[in-house]
């Protein structure tokens, strides 16, 4: 069952709610004798961590995390050894400002889980979006920074290619501008763009969509387990489950849909290593749901944080009609920090796989 | 684990290859008491049967399923009714014209999963594409078609809603001709285009991509298990396990990465059922993984069957450079026959949910 | 979810009902390349065949096994190779007398699953104890001869210890003559004596419980996953599934309950192959739920069956209370038949936990 | 997959050793609405807690658990009510005397895992058992307390039945008297007799075995998922994964093997309210793996914990054979703690069962 779990092998239960006492997650089927430290875990953190430029939540959250089960002091000053046993991670949640959530209590946001929760369950957390927060993601980070050690040889490149209606140009790549900019955008000119771009959304108390691209690299071929457990299938999943995505491609993704099968088919070559050598990857490095080799590459959606200044319709919770707005501190693009979420989340599905293929075929 | 099983408390779990003697799936889970006949499985397989008109594979099968377990015999002629016991379905492969695939035997097509199997498992059924083939979606069909019983308040639509470049004219959406063309297309004017350019593309050996639309109505609110077994999520993972689909997107999906929040919030006022009403989809049904009652819109791109006459570079499994062509029979658009499919893996997605959901909060 | 599934990375789900057209199981997870054949799964299905001495059910079944999917012939004579795909095995019913059942379609037997089928289900398979008949232990056999492959280094030892009262002197066990008798008894005088009993058992139409231990030499230090997927918690799940079980013991059961802690410490010296060389097995060959590479031995406790021709009080379906009494074929002693059922089971979680070792801790 | 996790819609996930800084479990699937308090989850925790008295470990920890997710607060002082969303309970390690352990950090004590876990991982937490000290179950304990307001109807009895070679006489069976003694025992004689035998065993440095026996009354008819989720297969399961246990038995369980078909079978007469009425229990209260509605009856054997103050013979990590005896504080019978372990390990079988029988059949 993965109500909120994801993986099998190396499984991942992520807890808490945006204005609890606590976030955290518990990590289970980590390989025994990997290495790392917390403060390996607080470089990914800091990645998402919000507040750290005016285009993410001004919400101050240091997002400590704290280690609490599953491993054995290293020889090294604050090394870590996994012990094979469950790594259980918490971050404590700090600057909560519940009141500023009060007026929302009871009232949906159009476009936010808000109605969904109370129509689920008949009760929910609201504050600061309960269970359904942004804030959740942190767990995911957290987690993703440890399956990066099961798959040491990937490496993974998360961008951001669009903002709104206005995309990168990709023969403008660069991969040493995204840690450059606070959009974690591979393209310098689009990059300065934005940033005016999301200055006027900001100031309107508005919000905007994005596209995010991850790209794995080094990621050994035959990963996948046909037909229900495809590495494609449980990499959309993934990238399904953070918020606000609305849609995941692989590869040429929807573009595939206009292609012929001569232009989309990605022809062969022999490599020197003696393995495959694919000319291009129109596939995106996944064929029927086996990785080939090659790159991933997987692109996801992710909707304008409904939480806007500008008043809309809605009801509350008891059938009332009313108008919404929303003056807690938010996102004008969570697109943003959805880049190391979706990093993370790519990295804790290759780590699932890379354990069950070994179990299955006794291969690495 | 989900090697090849989809769902949880309604699960399928399928077998078999496009060569063998027969295909198969297991359906766990069912509710007792459910009352249906092979008939009324065997409609659904028929809609999504090979050899049906000039634009699919001209392997004919006559896709007959036999129902082994799971039920009890009704009053009426032919009805069974669910026992809550595994309900196995069998479909015998008839028509394997295995010769035709002897020279693809070690041969990669490019753009296929016969090289990534190889990677995979070091062996693989090569006849007609093994597990891998598109055969294996006919019992998606027969599994979805009790998913259906399940959930018999929902009514599904699929639709191809753009085949290569062309897509339909939404102003022209009629669901009535859904059914009156080989295309399950919605707009009569592009079905007719879509005649044309099939043929050349089917005359050329070629083949060509397509989008597929499903419409779940009547959907009851509340599904959804946040936060990794969210519906959209599993929606997202049974769409992108069918052969050859590369994206999936819910609602607006890709397109709302281009709106702002005041454009993407779906307005709510009060229905007179005492139930939210919404004024606009953009969420296709679904906010923080859980259905909010509206339909439930999802798109998935399929690519091109990589399966043409056309000589594409490629290897053999001994290593050699050779060149590739298939003249096996196939679909010059395989999206066409995924429109049941889709269907299906949304039924069964909705199935699951309606039970766990019921089980967890003893509501419906 | 585990309805009518055991095991993970290695499982088995079966399917079918006494009665019906057929009973099979889907083996999912396979190490590719593993090579048998349909009549060495034959072989195990055939210690397990009901009919071949006067002290197991009557009913005639060939118990012949298909092999419907997830294989390629090998070079030899009936030689298959495992793909990793899906593997479909399936036995046809034959012998079906259902009238034999005809007045027991609406009574509960006393101590039979009939009464809990209909308070569940609220409608149940009646012939021949439908989902509930020990006739499905066929498939578990089967998967078990699969399962064994996975474990080729593993010796599997099942044998009847205790009939009735009737216990055998373990100062004369010997292994070789666990099949000379019809009995899996390792004790031949005890073996003679059980005959005649039996006989007397059979004659008077009652049926008589029985003890059967299942030892497993040569399984590999180090399986099972703490603390809730170990070894030996498996080994408890998949005997206790078995019909009619009411009790398992792993090494010293509930005799360890009688023990102080020197007496039940299992010494230690080193051995020359440099692993531990433990002096006595009060654990059974697992501690803290991890193999420790001695024998594993686990023993349950089949109770009489219920079909017996001495009436018993009960009530039928309606309501009306009635007297029972069951005139079909039915075993005096169906723990004979379970012995090789539970070597099945311990193979298939020595299977999954074999794979499951491998994934996390990439060792053997 | 189960490495740390039991039950599937209703799932406990725990984490933590014994000598870290805490040890926890999430709780995920309970169902919305639940109310309970942290007071009401210690007072079961209290049961647990060691340094209770003189025949339990001396270890002084408050096992004060605190709640971090999944609740709102209610109305009353102290009072929550569960959302749905994962109950994450978290309990601090207070009295970690890690140098009592220093050594045997690296020697084997005969009986224990610390060996497998060694064998398995090759890296362990030997601090106090790491994750396989009985500290563990706390968490169990605190799971089981929600888990039995999801089963509201059903009474949980756990009772001591026999230490060592000393057995209580059922005919002085008396509810009350289990928690008049600090042994769970409701033989009032035999309570008194363990008192001395105990005090002998602890003041040797010694330990005993014991069988632990728990009823549940009050269980709906229904519950089990046949053929491999059965509910006794995971009553089994659950406790057989408590530590140092070695057998488990429903009903009659071993002793069923001694009797005749007539013998066993549990009558039945209509009871006044239109339900089954046996005239026995001999099955336990389940039936072909589903709940009778009878009180479920189910008994474990501990084995005496293997920290002894007598020398035995072992090896070391390096493979030096060595003499090991535990200076530790541990319990003369570790079988006491157990009951109330027990006791949470039923309620979540049963809590999960119930919410996947709502969800299959729509009845509670």
């Amino acid at each position: 069952m993965s109500h909120n779990s994801f993986g099998h092998l190396f499984r991942v239960t992520t807890w808490g709610e945006s204005h609890g006492p606590a976030i955290g997650c518990v990590v289970d089927g980590t390989p025994p004798g990997l290495r790392f430290s917390e403060s390996l875990i607080q470089t990914w953190l800091d990645k998402r961590r919000p507040g750290q430029s005016r285009f993410t939540t001004q919400r101050r959250e240091p997002d400590e995390v704290r280690i609490l089960s599953g491993t054995m002091p290293g020889e090294a000053e604050g090394e870590l050894i996994a012990t094979g046993t469950p790594i259980a991670l918490e971050i404590q949640n700090v600057d909560q400002r519940s009141k500023d959530y009060g007026d929302i209590a009871r009232r949906y946001r159009p476009g936010h889980a808000d109605v969904t929760y109370d129509l689920k369950y008949g009760i929910r957390d609201y504050r600061g979006g309960g269970r359904s927060s942004a804030r959740e993601t942190a767990c995911r980070v957290a987690a993703g920074a440890i399956a990066r050690l099961v798959v040491p040889g990937v490496r993974l490149r998360g961008a951001l290619v669009q903002i709104g209606e206005k995309r990168i140009d990709r023969t403008r790549w660069d991969d040493a501008e995204i840690d450059r900019n606070p959009f974690f955008c591979p393209d310098p000119v689009m990059a300065a763009e934005w940033e005016d771009y999301l200055d006027e959304i900001r100031k309107a108390g508005s919000s905007v969509g994005a596209v995010v691209e991850i790209t794995a690299s080094g990621v050994p071929a035959g990963l996948g387990a046909p037909l229900y457990g495809k590495l494609d299938a449980e990499i959309a999943a993934g990238l399904m489950s953070i918020n606000a995505v609305k849609g995941v491609e692989i590869g040429d993704g929807f573009a595939a849909a206009a292609l012929t099968g001569e232009a989309n088919a990605d022809e062969m070559r022999m490599g020197n290593d003696r393995r495959p050598l694919f000319l291009s990857n129109h596939a995106g490095g996944i064929l029927g749901g086996i990785s080939t080799g090659q790159d991933i590459v997987a692109r996801f959606a992710v909707k304008p944080t409904s939480s806007i200044l500008t008043p809309r319709r809605s009801i509350d919770a008891e059938g009332n009609e009313v108008d919404v707005m929303t003056k807690g501190r938010h996102d004008p693009c969570v697109g943003i920090r959805a880049v190391p979420v979706g990093e993370a989340m790519v990295a804790c599905a290759l780590a699932d796989h890379v354990l069950r293929h070994r179990g299955q075929t006794g291969r690495d």
